[in-house]
């Protein structure tokens, strides 16, 4: 397994017990210059992205990964990750399944979220 | 509507369009650098990935897209793409779920596919 596997998942791992479990501490994974879109919100820079993702309706989540694949995305060590699972918000009965894809970028040794991109799939037909 | 977001629906309209009419002619949006994983194969350069698109077991598919969102990926053009969608294959009843990031790369005023990510989804619980 090369690097940028083990760290992809570690990465989402991490990402998704934090968004679980104390999701203001995401703002420790954006930067100014990263960019989410949020089903069809455009949203740029880590202040505004964590009050998108703090302000979800909904207190309590859990996110389930069914799936990461990750792609070494560039020469400087960027790494690109795929993730499907699905996500039990509370008051909901049953799970909906998630897509998210995270374009990580090295800076100073550590990683950051440059490109985040979350869609709910819908069942086919 | 930004550049890239124009870029990326006409690159996923013409990569489909392509996949369903002429599985072969996809060689042109692949390079030598360009990785696959598909489900759980991982396949590195045009070659090896075109081989791979062209012996899936089955003959006829149709692709259709529920979602399609991109994002600057670099300061060099790169645009980071995410598909949602349902594909129904040939002797199947049902179409399946399916999503698909794409990495693309400028080089030589036109891009081509750095990373390419595909996974079936199945429904949530």
């Amino acid at each position: 397994m090369g690097d940028f596997e083990a760290i992809g998942k570690q990465f989402v791992q991490f990402y998704y017990s934090t968004f679980d479990t104390n999701r203001s501490a995401l703002s420790s994974l954006y930067r100014d210059e990263s960019m989410l879109t949020f089903e069809t919100d455009k949203i740029a820079g880590v202040a505004a992205i964590v009050e998108k993702l703090t302000n979800l309706p909904f207190q309590k989540v859990e996110h389930k990964t069914d799936s990461v694949d990750a792609q070494p995305a560039d020469a400087e060590g960027g790494i690109l990750v795929l993730v499907t699972g699905a996500l039990l918000t509370e008051g909901q009965e049953r799970p909906m399944s998630f897509v998210q894809t995270f374009h990580l970028k090295q800076a100073g040794g550590s990683y950051f979220v440059f490109n985040d991109i979350f869609r709910l799939v819908y069942p086919a037909a």
